[in-house]
Protein backbone atom coordinates (compact mmCIF):
# COMPACT_ATOMS: atom_id res chain seq x y z
CA UNK A 1 0.00 0.00 0.00
CA UNK A 2 1.20 3.60 -0.87
CA UNK A 3 2.26 6.26 2.16
CA UNK A 4 -0.34 8.42 0.28
CA UNK A 5 -3.02 5.48 0.62
CA UNK A 6 -1.87 4.44 4.51
CA UNK A 7 -2.14 8.42 5.43
CA UNK A 8 -5.46 8.31 4.10
CA UNK A 9 -6.54 4.96 5.75
CA UNK A 10 -5.73 6.96 9.34
CA UNK A 11 -7.97 10.27 8.65
CA UNK A 12 -11.05 7.00 7.28
CA UNK A 13 -10.42 5.11 10.79
CA UNK A 14 -10.49 9.06 12.84
CA UNK A 15 -13.63 9.65 11.18
CA UNK A 16 -15.22 6.53 11.65
CA UNK A 17 -14.43 7.03 15.59
CA UNK A 18 -15.50 10.38 15.81
CA UNK A 19 -18.73 9.09 14.06
CA UNK A 20 -19.12 6.09 16.39
CA UNK A 21 -18.27 8.55 19.25
CA UNK A 22 -15.38 5.94 19.92
CA UNK A 23 -12.60 7.72 22.15
CA UNK A 24 -10.17 4.77 22.78
CA UNK A 25 -9.91 4.41 19.13
CA UNK A 26 -9.98 8.06 18.24
CA UNK A 27 -7.09 8.21 20.73
CA UNK A 28 -5.20 5.27 19.20
CA UNK A 29 -4.73 7.29 15.80
CA UNK A 30 -2.24 9.63 18.11
CA UNK A 31 1.19 9.77 19.05
CA UNK A 32 1.59 10.28 22.10
CA UNK A 33 2.58 13.16 21.85
CA UNK A 34 0.11 14.35 19.91
CA UNK A 35 -2.56 16.95 19.69
CA UNK A 36 -5.58 18.97 18.04
CA UNK A 37 -5.91 22.09 17.15
CA UNK A 38 -9.33 23.68 16.85
CA UNK A 39 -10.12 26.81 15.03
CA UNK A 40 -12.83 29.12 13.91
CA UNK A 41 -11.75 29.41 9.99
CA UNK A 42 -13.68 33.20 9.79
CA UNK A 43 -12.75 32.80 5.79
CA UNK A 44 -9.84 32.26 5.92
CA UNK A 45 -8.15 34.07 8.86
CA UNK A 46 -8.24 31.31 11.38
CA UNK A 47 -9.34 32.28 15.63
CA UNK A 48 -8.16 29.53 18.32
CA UNK A 49 -11.03 27.80 19.80
CA UNK A 50 -9.43 24.70 21.72
CA UNK A 51 -6.26 22.59 22.03
CA UNK A 52 -6.43 19.12 23.15
CA UNK A 53 -2.75 17.67 24.52
CA UNK A 54 -2.14 13.62 24.34
CA UNK A 55 -4.43 10.76 23.41
CA UNK A 56 -6.18 11.13 26.77
CA UNK A 57 -7.61 14.68 26.76
CA UNK A 58 -8.30 13.41 22.77
CA UNK A 59 -10.51 10.09 24.13
CA UNK A 60 -12.07 12.28 26.78
CA UNK A 61 -12.91 14.65 24.45
CA UNK A 62 -14.73 11.83 22.15
CA UNK A 63 -16.61 10.38 24.98
CA UNK A 64 -17.45 13.44 26.90
CA UNK A 65 -17.77 16.91 24.47
CA UNK A 66 -19.25 14.87 21.60
CA UNK A 67 -23.13 14.64 22.22
CA UNK A 68 -24.09 11.24 21.78
CA UNK A 69 -26.76 9.88 18.97
CA UNK A 70 -30.02 10.07 20.08
CA UNK A 71 -31.84 6.79 19.54
CA UNK A 72 -31.81 6.02 15.85
CA UNK A 73 -29.21 8.76 15.14
CA UNK A 74 -25.92 8.60 13.58
CA UNK A 75 -23.57 11.31 11.99
CA UNK A 76 -21.05 10.60 8.91
CA UNK A 77 -17.93 12.84 9.01
CA UNK A 78 -16.70 12.78 5.58
CA UNK A 79 -13.55 13.97 3.97
CA UNK A 80 -12.62 15.12 0.87
CA UNK A 81 -10.25 16.06 -2.48
CA UNK A 82 -6.73 15.29 0.24
CA UNK A 83 -4.21 17.24 -0.95
CA UNK A 84 -0.92 15.16 0.61
CA UNK A 85 2.56 15.38 0.85
CA UNK A 86 4.87 12.63 1.98
CA UNK A 87 8.72 13.42 2.77
CA UNK A 88 10.30 10.23 4.07
CA UNK A 89 8.75 9.27 7.84
CA UNK A 90 7.08 12.67 7.65
CA UNK A 91 3.65 13.78 5.98
CA UNK A 92 1.19 16.27 5.75
CA UNK A 93 -2.48 16.18 4.87
CA UNK A 94 -5.39 18.39 3.91
CA UNK A 95 -8.79 17.95 3.47
CA UNK A 96 -11.97 19.12 3.58
CA UNK A 97 -15.06 17.70 5.39
CA UNK A 98 -18.47 17.85 5.84
CA UNK A 99 -20.26 16.51 8.40
CA UNK A 100 -24.16 15.05 7.95
CA UNK A 101 -26.31 14.69 11.11
CA UNK A 102 -28.41 11.54 10.70
CA UNK A 103 -31.61 11.00 12.79
CA UNK A 104 -34.07 8.41 11.85
CA UNK A 105 -37.80 8.85 11.94
CA UNK A 106 -39.83 6.35 14.58
CA UNK A 107 -41.54 3.72 13.28
CA UNK A 108 -45.33 4.74 13.88
CA UNK A 109 -47.34 2.40 16.41
CA UNK A 110 -49.63 1.65 13.97
CA UNK A 111 -46.63 1.07 11.20
CA UNK A 112 -45.29 2.98 8.70
CA UNK A 113 -48.10 4.91 6.78
CA UNK A 114 -50.17 3.55 3.73
CA UNK A 115 -47.13 4.35 0.83
CA UNK A 116 -44.43 5.20 2.10
CA UNK A 117 -41.37 4.95 0.73
CA UNK A 118 -37.51 4.91 0.81
CA UNK A 119 -35.33 6.36 3.77
CA UNK A 120 -37.28 7.27 6.47
CA UNK A 121 -35.60 10.07 8.47
CA UNK A 122 -33.84 13.21 7.62
CA UNK A 123 -30.23 14.09 6.71
CA UNK A 124 -28.45 17.42 7.30
CA UNK A 125 -25.42 18.90 6.75
CA UNK A 126 -24.91 20.63 10.00
CA UNK A 127 -20.63 21.22 9.84
CA UNK A 128 -18.23 21.81 7.32
CA UNK A 129 -14.20 23.17 7.21
CA UNK A 130 -10.48 21.48 6.52
CA UNK A 131 -8.45 19.07 8.53
CA UNK A 132 -4.71 20.15 8.47
CA UNK A 133 -3.06 17.02 9.88
CA UNK A 134 0.48 16.52 10.10
CA UNK A 135 1.51 12.95 10.57
CA UNK A 136 4.64 11.16 11.40
CA UNK A 137 5.69 7.50 10.53
CA UNK A 138 7.03 5.28 13.47
CA UNK A 139 7.33 1.57 13.46
CA UNK A 140 6.17 1.28 10.26
CA UNK A 141 2.70 2.99 11.08
CA UNK A 142 1.22 6.70 10.12
CA UNK A 143 0.42 8.36 13.37
CA UNK A 144 -1.53 12.00 13.62
CA UNK A 145 1.19 14.15 15.37
CA UNK A 146 -1.01 16.97 14.82
CA UNK A 147 -4.58 16.99 14.02
CA UNK A 148 -5.76 21.14 12.68
CA UNK A 149 -9.27 21.25 13.01
CA UNK A 150 -10.77 24.16 11.04
CA UNK A 151 -14.41 25.04 10.99
CA UNK A 152 -15.88 27.36 8.64
CA UNK A 153 -19.10 28.21 11.43
CA UNK A 154 -18.74 30.10 14.34
CA UNK A 155 -19.29 28.15 17.58
CA UNK A 156 -20.69 29.69 20.82
CA UNK A 157 -18.09 29.30 23.27
CA UNK B 1 -2.86 1.27 -10.90
CA UNK B 2 -2.42 -0.01 -7.41
CA UNK B 3 -4.72 -2.84 -6.13
CA UNK B 4 -6.32 -0.39 -4.10
CA UNK B 5 -7.06 2.13 -6.65
CA UNK B 6 -8.39 -0.72 -8.75
CA UNK B 7 -10.97 -1.74 -6.18
CA UNK B 8 -11.76 1.71 -5.67
CA UNK B 9 -12.76 2.29 -9.33
CA UNK B 10 -15.05 -0.85 -8.86
CA UNK B 11 -17.26 1.04 -6.57
CA UNK B 12 -16.90 4.61 -8.73
CA UNK B 13 -18.17 2.33 -11.44
CA UNK B 14 -21.07 0.77 -9.13
CA UNK B 15 -21.94 4.41 -7.96
CA UNK B 16 -22.42 5.42 -11.77
CA UNK B 17 -24.47 2.34 -12.36
CA UNK B 18 -26.71 3.09 -9.37
CA UNK B 19 -27.30 6.25 -10.75
CA UNK B 20 -27.51 5.79 -14.22
CA UNK B 21 -30.46 3.03 -12.94
CA UNK B 22 -28.21 0.64 -15.39
CA UNK B 23 -29.39 -2.86 -14.10
CA UNK B 24 -26.80 -4.21 -16.49
CA UNK B 25 -23.65 -1.93 -15.80
CA UNK B 26 -24.37 -3.23 -12.24
CA UNK B 27 -24.22 -6.81 -12.72
CA UNK B 28 -21.38 -6.86 -14.69
CA UNK B 29 -19.55 -5.79 -11.27
CA UNK B 30 -20.40 -9.09 -10.01
CA UNK B 31 -19.05 -12.14 -9.67
CA UNK B 32 -21.66 -15.33 -10.88
CA UNK B 33 -22.15 -16.12 -7.74
CA UNK B 34 -21.63 -12.54 -5.78
CA UNK B 35 -24.41 -11.23 -3.89
CA UNK B 36 -26.08 -8.21 -2.12
CA UNK B 37 -26.86 -7.93 1.43
CA UNK B 38 -29.13 -4.79 2.60
CA UNK B 39 -29.54 -4.32 6.25
CA UNK B 40 -31.07 -1.80 8.43
CA UNK B 41 -27.84 -0.38 10.48
CA UNK B 42 -30.23 0.09 13.82
CA UNK B 43 -27.07 2.36 14.64
CA UNK B 44 -24.38 -0.37 14.69
CA UNK B 45 -26.79 -3.45 15.44
CA UNK B 46 -27.55 -4.52 11.69
CA UNK B 47 -30.95 -6.06 11.30
CA UNK B 48 -31.74 -7.76 7.57
CA UNK B 49 -33.91 -6.07 5.07
CA UNK B 50 -32.72 -8.50 2.31
CA UNK B 51 -30.70 -10.05 -0.40
CA UNK B 52 -30.18 -10.05 -4.02
CA UNK B 53 -28.29 -13.53 -5.69
CA UNK B 54 -26.38 -13.06 -8.83
CA UNK B 55 -25.86 -10.56 -11.24
CA UNK B 56 -29.13 -11.09 -12.78
CA UNK B 57 -30.97 -10.30 -9.79
CA UNK B 58 -28.94 -7.57 -9.19
CA UNK B 59 -29.61 -6.24 -12.46
CA UNK B 60 -33.38 -6.92 -12.13
CA UNK B 61 -33.56 -4.84 -8.78
CA UNK B 62 -31.39 -2.07 -9.90
CA UNK B 63 -33.98 -1.57 -12.86
CA UNK B 64 -37.13 -2.45 -11.21
CA UNK B 65 -36.73 -1.58 -7.57
CA UNK B 66 -35.19 1.78 -7.99
CA UNK B 67 -37.34 4.42 -8.60
CA UNK B 68 -37.02 5.80 -12.46
CA UNK B 69 -35.90 9.53 -12.31
CA UNK B 70 -38.51 12.32 -13.21
CA UNK B 71 -38.08 14.51 -16.20
CA UNK B 72 -35.01 16.87 -15.01
CA UNK B 73 -34.41 14.62 -11.88
CA UNK B 74 -30.99 12.73 -11.33
CA UNK B 75 -29.08 11.35 -8.28
CA UNK B 76 -25.46 11.09 -6.89
CA UNK B 77 -24.48 7.62 -4.82
CA UNK B 78 -21.28 9.15 -3.43
CA UNK B 79 -18.55 7.27 -1.54
CA UNK B 80 -16.00 8.46 1.10
CA UNK B 81 -13.10 7.40 3.95
CA UNK B 82 -12.57 3.86 2.35
CA UNK B 83 -10.64 1.28 4.67
CA UNK B 84 -9.58 -0.98 1.95
CA UNK B 85 -7.53 -4.53 2.83
CA UNK B 86 -6.05 -6.51 -0.06
CA UNK B 87 -4.36 -10.09 0.85
CA UNK B 88 -3.48 -11.62 -3.09
CA UNK B 89 -6.42 -12.24 -4.59
CA UNK B 90 -9.02 -11.32 -1.97
CA UNK B 91 -10.12 -7.80 -1.03
CA UNK B 92 -12.32 -5.55 0.55
CA UNK B 93 -13.55 -2.07 0.77
CA UNK B 94 -15.42 -0.32 3.77
CA UNK B 95 -16.41 2.95 2.97
CA UNK B 96 -19.62 5.73 4.20
CA UNK B 97 -21.76 6.93 1.54
CA UNK B 98 -24.49 9.47 0.79
CA UNK B 99 -27.29 9.37 -1.79
CA UNK B 100 -28.09 12.99 -3.05
CA UNK B 101 -31.58 13.33 -4.91
CA UNK B 102 -31.27 16.29 -7.33
CA UNK B 103 -34.59 18.06 -8.47
CA UNK B 104 -34.03 20.26 -11.86
CA UNK B 105 -36.99 23.42 -11.98
CA UNK B 106 -38.91 23.18 -14.57
CA UNK B 107 -38.24 26.54 -16.98
CA UNK B 108 -41.30 28.45 -17.00
CA UNK B 109 -43.08 28.94 -20.04
CA UNK B 110 -42.22 32.69 -19.33
CA UNK B 111 -38.63 31.79 -18.85
CA UNK B 112 -36.63 32.11 -15.47
CA UNK B 113 -37.58 35.43 -13.51
CA UNK B 114 -35.47 38.27 -14.00
CA UNK B 115 -32.48 37.74 -11.58
CA UNK B 116 -32.57 34.21 -11.11
CA UNK B 117 -28.88 33.32 -10.68
CA UNK B 118 -27.34 29.85 -10.12
CA UNK B 119 -28.08 26.33 -10.27
CA UNK B 120 -32.16 25.78 -10.34
CA UNK B 121 -33.78 23.39 -8.46
CA UNK B 122 -32.91 21.58 -5.36
CA UNK B 123 -30.63 18.74 -4.05
CA UNK B 124 -31.36 16.68 -0.87
CA UNK B 125 -29.24 14.42 1.18
CA UNK B 126 -31.52 11.52 0.89
CA UNK B 127 -29.74 8.09 2.08
CA UNK B 128 -26.71 7.57 4.04
CA UNK B 129 -25.08 4.23 5.67
CA UNK B 130 -21.91 2.16 5.19
CA UNK B 131 -20.85 -0.26 2.01
CA UNK B 132 -18.80 -3.02 3.18
CA UNK B 133 -18.19 -5.04 0.32
CA UNK B 134 -16.05 -8.51 -0.28
CA UNK B 135 -13.91 -8.51 -3.52
CA UNK B 136 -12.31 -10.95 -5.59
CA UNK B 137 -9.51 -10.80 -8.13
CA UNK B 138 -10.27 -13.45 -11.36
CA UNK B 139 -8.22 -12.98 -14.79
CA UNK B 140 -6.26 -9.71 -13.70
CA UNK B 141 -10.11 -7.95 -12.64
CA UNK B 142 -11.43 -6.97 -9.20
CA UNK B 143 -15.00 -8.51 -9.28
CA UNK B 144 -18.13 -7.34 -5.85
CA UNK B 145 -17.88 -10.87 -4.42
CA UNK B 146 -20.25 -9.80 -1.93
CA UNK B 147 -21.79 -6.07 -1.55
CA UNK B 148 -23.26 -5.58 1.92
CA UNK B 149 -25.08 -2.45 2.41
CA UNK B 150 -26.12 -1.00 5.32
CA UNK B 151 -28.82 1.78 5.69
CA UNK B 152 -28.38 4.29 8.39
CA UNK B 153 -32.34 5.13 8.21
CA UNK B 154 -35.10 2.54 8.85
CA UNK B 155 -37.23 1.70 5.39
CA UNK B 156 -40.98 0.38 5.08
CA UNK B 157 -40.70 -3.38 4.36
CA UNK C 1 3.36 9.03 -6.14
CA UNK C 2 1.52 7.51 -8.38
CA UNK C 3 0.28 8.82 -11.52
CA UNK C 4 -3.28 8.90 -10.37
CA UNK C 5 -2.77 10.40 -7.08
CA UNK C 6 -0.93 13.25 -8.69
CA UNK C 7 -4.12 12.99 -11.27
CA UNK C 8 -6.50 13.55 -8.37
CA UNK C 9 -4.62 16.13 -6.24
CA UNK C 10 -4.78 18.56 -9.59
CA UNK C 11 -8.58 18.00 -9.31
CA UNK C 12 -7.92 18.59 -5.36
CA UNK C 13 -6.16 22.39 -6.31
CA UNK C 14 -8.77 22.88 -8.81
CA UNK C 15 -11.64 22.80 -6.22
CA UNK C 16 -9.56 24.95 -3.46
CA UNK C 17 -9.30 27.47 -5.67
CA UNK C 18 -12.80 27.42 -6.64
CA UNK C 19 -13.62 27.65 -3.21
CA UNK C 20 -10.93 30.52 -2.04
CA UNK C 21 -12.06 32.68 -5.55
CA UNK C 22 -8.55 32.48 -6.68
CA UNK C 23 -8.43 32.73 -10.35
CA UNK C 24 -4.35 32.52 -10.90
CA UNK C 25 -4.56 29.46 -8.67
CA UNK C 26 -6.95 28.09 -10.70
CA UNK C 27 -5.43 29.10 -13.87
CA UNK C 28 -1.75 27.71 -12.83
CA UNK C 29 -2.96 24.42 -13.63
CA UNK C 30 -4.50 24.69 -16.77
CA UNK C 31 -2.39 24.43 -19.76
CA UNK C 32 -1.64 27.57 -22.25
CA UNK C 33 -4.15 26.34 -24.72
CA UNK C 34 -6.68 24.60 -22.11
CA UNK C 35 -10.03 25.23 -21.71
CA UNK C 36 -13.29 24.80 -19.80
CA UNK C 37 -16.70 23.34 -21.40
CA UNK C 38 -19.49 23.99 -19.53
CA UNK C 39 -22.80 21.83 -20.08
CA UNK C 40 -26.51 21.07 -18.75
CA UNK C 41 -26.36 17.52 -17.92
CA UNK C 42 -29.92 17.17 -18.70
CA UNK C 43 -30.13 13.89 -17.53
CA UNK C 44 -27.46 12.62 -19.84
CA UNK C 45 -28.01 14.38 -23.22
CA UNK C 46 -25.59 17.17 -22.42
CA UNK C 47 -26.49 20.74 -23.98
CA UNK C 48 -23.50 23.35 -24.08
CA UNK C 49 -23.97 26.08 -21.90
CA UNK C 50 -20.18 28.34 -22.04
CA UNK C 51 -16.73 27.63 -22.60
CA UNK C 52 -13.67 29.13 -21.55
CA UNK C 53 -10.43 29.42 -23.32
CA UNK C 54 -6.98 29.67 -21.98
CA UNK C 55 -5.75 30.43 -18.38
CA UNK C 56 -6.65 33.97 -18.43
CA UNK C 57 -10.28 33.25 -19.40
CA UNK C 58 -10.36 30.75 -17.03
CA UNK C 59 -8.87 33.26 -14.10
CA UNK C 60 -11.14 36.01 -15.02
CA UNK C 61 -14.65 33.79 -14.73
CA UNK C 62 -13.53 32.51 -11.31
CA UNK C 63 -12.83 36.10 -10.73
CA UNK C 64 -15.76 37.63 -12.13
CA UNK C 65 -18.29 35.32 -12.62
CA UNK C 66 -18.10 32.98 -9.39
CA UNK C 67 -20.62 35.25 -6.77
CA UNK C 68 -17.69 36.30 -3.93
CA UNK C 69 -18.45 34.91 -0.78
CA UNK C 70 -20.38 37.27 1.78
CA UNK C 71 -19.02 37.75 5.34
CA UNK C 72 -18.96 34.63 7.06
CA UNK C 73 -19.85 32.84 3.52
CA UNK C 74 -17.40 29.96 2.16
CA UNK C 75 -18.56 27.38 -0.29
CA UNK C 76 -16.77 23.71 -0.40
CA UNK C 77 -16.60 22.21 -4.13
CA UNK C 78 -16.53 18.62 -3.28
CA UNK C 79 -15.24 15.59 -5.28
CA UNK C 80 -16.23 11.81 -5.32
CA UNK C 81 -15.52 8.32 -6.80
CA UNK C 82 -13.37 8.99 -9.44
CA UNK C 83 -12.84 7.19 -12.49
CA UNK C 84 -9.27 7.85 -13.61
CA UNK C 85 -7.17 6.52 -16.51
CA UNK C 86 -3.43 6.69 -17.65
CA UNK C 87 -1.98 5.89 -21.28
CA UNK C 88 1.55 7.41 -20.30
CA UNK C 89 1.09 10.91 -20.74
CA UNK C 90 -2.34 10.92 -21.36
CA UNK C 91 -4.99 10.57 -18.78
CA UNK C 92 -8.63 11.35 -17.56
CA UNK C 93 -10.55 11.70 -14.60
CA UNK C 94 -14.11 11.46 -14.28
CA UNK C 95 -15.86 12.14 -11.16
CA UNK C 96 -19.09 13.63 -9.31
CA UNK C 97 -19.17 16.64 -7.98
CA UNK C 98 -21.22 18.28 -4.82
CA UNK C 99 -21.13 22.22 -4.11
CA UNK C 100 -21.73 23.19 -0.52
CA UNK C 101 -23.08 26.65 0.50
CA UNK C 102 -21.88 27.47 3.66
CA UNK C 103 -23.57 30.75 5.69
CA UNK C 104 -22.69 31.37 9.21
CA UNK C 105 -24.64 33.05 11.64
CA UNK C 106 -23.44 36.26 12.59
CA UNK C 107 -23.04 36.19 16.40
CA UNK C 108 -26.10 38.39 17.98
CA UNK C 109 -24.60 41.97 19.41
CA UNK C 110 -25.85 40.26 22.78
CA UNK C 111 -23.68 37.39 22.36
CA UNK C 112 -25.08 33.61 21.61
CA UNK C 113 -28.57 32.99 22.40
CA UNK C 114 -28.52 30.83 26.01
CA UNK C 115 -28.31 27.08 25.21
CA UNK C 116 -26.85 27.66 21.67
CA UNK C 117 -24.59 24.92 20.40
CA UNK C 118 -22.52 23.51 18.05
CA UNK C 119 -21.93 25.02 14.56
CA UNK C 120 -24.01 28.36 13.73
CA UNK C 121 -25.38 28.75 10.20
CA UNK C 122 -26.41 26.77 7.05
CA UNK C 123 -24.91 24.39 4.77
CA UNK C 124 -26.84 23.65 1.70
CA UNK C 125 -25.93 21.56 -1.26
CA UNK C 126 -26.65 24.27 -4.27
CA UNK C 127 -24.98 22.39 -7.36
CA UNK C 128 -23.89 18.80 -8.64
CA UNK C 129 -22.60 17.33 -11.32
CA UNK C 130 -19.60 15.48 -13.21
CA UNK C 131 -16.12 16.72 -13.80
CA UNK C 132 -14.67 15.27 -16.85
CA UNK C 133 -11.29 16.17 -17.12
CA UNK C 134 -8.32 15.54 -20.05
CA UNK C 135 -4.87 15.78 -18.24
CA UNK C 136 -1.58 16.14 -19.70
CA UNK C 137 1.34 15.25 -18.15
CA UNK C 138 4.16 17.96 -19.42
CA UNK C 139 7.57 18.58 -17.70
CA UNK C 140 6.99 16.04 -15.03
CA UNK C 141 3.75 17.59 -13.78
CA UNK C 142 -0.22 16.72 -14.95
CA UNK C 143 -1.94 19.67 -16.21
CA UNK C 144 -5.67 20.16 -17.28
CA UNK C 145 -6.46 20.40 -20.85
CA UNK C 146 -9.75 20.30 -21.10
CA UNK C 147 -12.06 21.11 -17.83
CA UNK C 148 -15.64 19.27 -18.63
CA UNK C 149 -18.02 20.52 -16.07
CA UNK C 150 -21.56 18.86 -16.11
CA UNK C 151 -24.39 20.88 -14.69
CA UNK C 152 -27.45 18.72 -13.30
CA UNK C 153 -29.64 21.53 -12.62
CA UNK C 154 -30.57 24.06 -15.36
CA UNK C 155 -28.78 28.01 -15.15
CA UNK C 156 -30.50 30.79 -16.52
CA UNK C 157 -28.57 32.02 -19.20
Amino acid sequence: MSEEREIQQVLARYVRAADARNGAAMASLFLPDGKVEIYYNHAGTPEPIGELHGPEAVSAAVTTMMRPHPPRGWSHHTTHDPIIEVDGDDGTIDVQFIVFNVAGAEKPAGGWPEGAQGAQGTILPIETGYYRSVMKKAGGTWWIARQGIYLDLPVPS
